[in-house]
């Protein structure tokens, strides 16, 4: 009742899939979706209208976000690079978009193949168009440091956050791209986020990777401050491409079983999204790197025969 | 110079090699444990004065001791079950003793066979024979939770924790023996155990296990709280009998990067302990759950043309 409520935006089916090298067929995407939705996520980031080219795995968009069925309460948001993703977006509805740039020069560029100016100035456009019709959020990459720049200031992330802010976007999501963040910067980034915005109905998310082991110990880092919004991916899909092998993103599982266990409200139903999860492997085609499903909840005891 | 200063007790040639199936020869076992006496470790725990049918893996226990060498700084100590285990380990020197036993009636019985009145009785003995002549320490199993039994209550915990103290130990472990442990639980622990006994020169220790993922955020909180010692094995190595697949003990380079990133002072040169550790898929023959030598350090960068 009075527990502290967070929030959590499964991304499995974008930022999850994305990195997958086998084609996830499209009805399976919306049986997922559709059985994720029931599992009492506050938003799912459902695909990316990006070109079918740049990301052959998400070319489905238009039909998984056709496909699948809305559960009210759950906000539907989208991955939109450009004034064309927006434009698609619209036509089929989506709750709401989400617009990404990097916080790093080197990585907008690697990346996005441009200047952080010119994606600001694309993106503002694209918040001009859409801005009135949908809630915007903006995902700003490497908001923990850039693989090939290294530390990026916290005055230079809450910059382009505060340009956006300016802009009027709904929320913020400081991504860890690389999984370079650990907690006492994440405390030091989150005090820094509140104070330069605290109204409740700004939305600031943290979008974590486990990369390099760090992941829940970032996301009690952020709760500690006051954060209560959290991207993660079922399995801790979506790995890094200087890292193969590590892992990926915070795995959803494991993130709402450590916080319900410290007595944190975060609305999933954690029986129904274990099932889901168990499927995960088959579904991928290969070991995921959630820990959850191999060992169980901490309150699933076993029998003294077990060990003796 | 002025950093906080945490202390590592690598556990990964007793803890971590106990679950492995396959002998590591002795030669491979020394050569490991002089390596990681270069690297900076607070404490080796070296091996285990247990019967060789029991632990096969640690039949070597006194070949290893006397094989050796001791690097001033490092404290090697070994596990001891009972008095003809003290008797061993005291023949070969170790500077320090670690006794065990469970805090959960069911779990004791299972893994030692018998009550825990019996065990105290039993170590007790242990402290009277041999606790003038080394340091000892208790691992008190289950702290955090049995999977037989569920949660264990702080009381009881602190109350044997107590009775040890009241022995005259030098210090005593908080084992999460199954990795049940979370971090708003182990605040609380950390807490009530500081608030026992917070004289400088008693050794709480902290022993976590990322069964669940939660490895690296029990100890962050942990560290919160004021607890400066943990034990971790070097590529998370050391596996938990309920959960086939899940990761084992934290993870040492792991924990230490953490750690280090955070601008806390280990003492673990980080280099020297990373080479070591890549070789150790190939000492025991798999992969290994730690994160770090499959990402690189937060600090290693990259050229731009990765990415593009």
């Amino acid at each position: 009742m009075s527990q502290p409520r967070v929030y959590i935006h499964e991304v499995v089916t974008r930022d999850g899939f994305q990195m997958e090298r086998v084609f996830i067929p499209t009805p399976a995407k919306i049986d997922l979706i559709n059985r994720l939705s029931r599992c009492g996520f506050a938003k799912i980031e459902v695909t990316s209208f990006t070109s079918p080219k740049a990301i052959p795995m998400l070319r489905d968009a238009e039909l998984v976000m056709g496909g699948i069925e809305r559960v009210p309460g759950v906000v539907y948001t989208v991955l939109v690079p450009n004034l064309r993703g927006a434009e698609r977006a619209l036509d089929v509805g989506a709750d709401e978009m989400n617009l990404v740039m990097s916080v790093s020069e080197s990585h907008n560029r690697s990346n996005l193949k441009m200047g952080r100016e010119a994606s600001f100035e694309a993106l503002s456009k694209v918040i001009a168009f859409a801005g009135r019709r949908v809630p915007i959020t903006i995902s700003l990459s490497c908001s923990f440091g850039c693989p090939m720049e290294g530390t990026v200031p916290i005055a230079e992330v809450l910059g382009w956050a505060g340009r956006f802010i300016g802009l009027g976007v709904s929320g913020i999501t400081l991504c860890d791209t690389t999984g370079m963040a650990h907690p006492a910067q994440v405390a030091l980034l989150a005090q820094a986020a509140l104070t330069l915005n605290r109204s409740p109905e700004f939305e600031w998310t943290m979008h974590f990777h486990n990369t390099r082991g760090m992941g829940l110990a970032n996301t009690l880092s952020a709760v500690q401050q006051g954060i209560v919004r959290f991207d993660s991916a079922m399995g801790g899909l979506g790995g890094c491409p200087y890292a193969p092998g590590a892992t990926g993103n915070i795995c959803t599982e494991d993130t709402v079983h450590m916080l319900e266990a410290m007595g944190l409200d975060t609305g999933v139903r954690l029986d129904g999204l274990l099932t889901l999860a168990r499927e995960l492997p088959a579904l991928v085609g290969h070991e995921v790197p959630g820990q959850l499903i191999k060992a169980g909840r901490i309150t699933d005891l076993h029998p003294m025969e077990h060990l003796s």
